[in-house]
């Protein structure tokens, strides 16, 4: 699927905190001798042809020819006729699945101790169609849309996801006592893929059932497969318990393409004054290096980054730690 | 509101624990000489003169003429036709907002010590407005509904429930940057109410985001007021980090009537054996004799419950104890 050798990846710095985060990880991944050359792209919002704000060209040319891409957080400006760029991204390339794995990690003390879920989450339409219209003074509706054909590709992911990782488990999530037909389409595009997936255990549970048990007791799950705002939801909520969106990876997958990010925001406060913890973005590239096959590069890497957090020293503000982000960054290149 | 002297309450036991954790109730009421005398009806579904199935018009008219209600657990029978139940009842008396406190107990072991928030939900549109189309084969769409009327009743209640429980902070969950529309319009209307009570705080947060910082610190919020699924989700959720649905009650309150019951399943594998854990049956009853104004009683049975609970002896199986249901009554009664 993709060439051996050197690989060119788009790589989105992002605004705020988000250059000096990249900078991190490419001082990494060249000290792992991580065999990757970056395309940098910028993709702050400019006004099209058609007067409304969008990606830049040369940024979409970047992922369409290179088919993968790191990304750091990016700000939407506030305002009519802006829309989230993250989400424009998931759309543009159809980026249908978003994984989100979440794990305890040695060193960072939450109150929990044993998560290990992996979300996936429907990434292009469900809540996210986009279509709201104001019915009369007062009134508004929204629309969910579900198709088959959106909810079939996430499901397949999903387990071949599980039977690729070795995961035991799939749970599809879901409100089908309420929004019968869409939910309903959903979860039996779920059991399909299931009958096809007889080496992975399925089960099927309510949104706010799996909300209640997943805070009392994680470790009752594995790979979790719903509908776009519940993986939303569900995505944050398993974030907070290893320890927050600084802490976790996420990865946006479809058929021409994949675009891995860090999902926390680009911290202006703090941006430019190497304080930011760059670890969502590192264990993001980690993902996109097992993406692109370069496992042993992958592992490498993560074990420095693990042993790191691990050993407690040199972390960042946000771990408690009075490290810099430069500090925190040698520190796993020395572990290399 | 409510006249004084003995209230009459219609009293809906429920399926399969339900008459169980209903006499619980009524021995530890009666006992504490609560002036209440109980009309009890039952709502299993009947065929209807349309032949739809529906709640029978006797509990109709018991709710209609005593404007409150306490009640057990519901099984909706699956299959065409059906209709939750629970839904029939918060739609027919137009029960408009659902009010669930979460607060950590004494002698109830769980990750978090220092919950207390208060879920206030939209409970009569939203994305459970019902209305679905499959618009071609494999496209489905759900249509989530937001009036300005129902978000500002369910805003001023949240703000009015935080002023008179002298709470200190209203927030609004939201994921107004998705349904700019309709979670726009509830936004708005969250906004417009709280320069009516300066005295509340209020601030505005994702949904999201909410979920990821309420596992990592409840302590951050104090009321929180939403949509109808968020709502769903963020009850149960609080309600897991106390300990789960059999210790948090439920009120829904609407302009002509309120109904409390508990919110969580009918258990039919322990029904009938005295078994079950009627805490959030008590916890609702007695939060329906506070809306009743009953407040001397309602602290009396409290403290009674929470005295057995911290003293942790003759709790159920659930609990991680070894009484029964009717042990454990009889504990609460003998601290009256
Ligand atoms: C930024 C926002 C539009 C986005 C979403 O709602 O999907 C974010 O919360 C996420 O999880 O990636
Ligand atoms: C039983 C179900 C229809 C209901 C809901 O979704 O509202 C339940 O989960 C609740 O929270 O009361």
């Amino acid at each position: 699927k993709y060439s051996t050798g050197v690989r060119k990846v788009t790589l989105i710095p992002g605004h705020g905190i988000g250059p000096e985060i990249t900078v991190a990880v490419q001082k990494i991944f060249e000290a792992a001798k991580v065999p990757i050359e970056w395309d940098e792209v910028d993709v702050t919002a400019v006004r099209g042809p058609d007067g409304k704000f969008g990606i830049p060209q040369r940024a979409i040319d970047s992922v369409n020819e290179n088919k993968i891409g790191l990304k750091g957080p990016l700000m939407t400006p506030v305002g009519k006729g802006y829309r989230s760029l993250n989400l424009a991204l998931r759309k543009e390339f159809d980026l249908y699945a978003n994984v989100r794995p979440c794990k305890s990690l040695d060193g960072i003390k939450t109150l929990y101790d044993n998560v290990d879920v992996v979300t996936i989450r429907e990434n292009t339409e469900g809540e996210y169609s986009g279509i709201e219209h104001e019915i009369v003074d007062g009134v508004v509706q929204s629309i969910k849309l579900i198709t088959e054909e959106a909810s079939k590709r996430v499901a397949e992911f999903a387990f071949q996801f599980a039977r690729d990782n070795k995961r035991k488990k799939v749970t599809a999530v879901h409100k089908a006592n309420i929004m019968r037909m869409s939910d309903g389409l959903f979860l039996r595009c779920c059991r399909d893929l299931a009958t096809k997936y007889p080496d992975i255990k399925f089960e099927e549970r309510y949104l706010d059932t799996v909300c209640l048990n997943m805070v009392q007791d994680p470790s009752k799950f594995d790979v979790l497969v719903m509908p776009n705002l519940y993986g939303d939801i569900m995505s944050d909520m398993c974030s907070g318990l290893v320890g927050g969106l600084g802490l976790t990876p996420s990865g946006n997958i479809g058929k021409n393409g994949a675009l891995f990010e860090s999902v926390h925001g680009t911290a202006p406060d703090i941006a430019g004054k190497d304080m930011a913890n760059p670890t969502a973005l590192l264990l993001s590239a980690i993902m996109m290096l097992r993406h692109l096959q370069l496992n042993e590069h992958a592992d490498r890497v993560q074990n420095a980054c693990y042993t790191v957090l691990a050993e407690g020293k040199s972390l960042t503000g946000d771990l408690g730690g009075t490290g810099k982000c430069s500090e925190y960054t040698h520190a796993i290149i020395s572990k290399l």
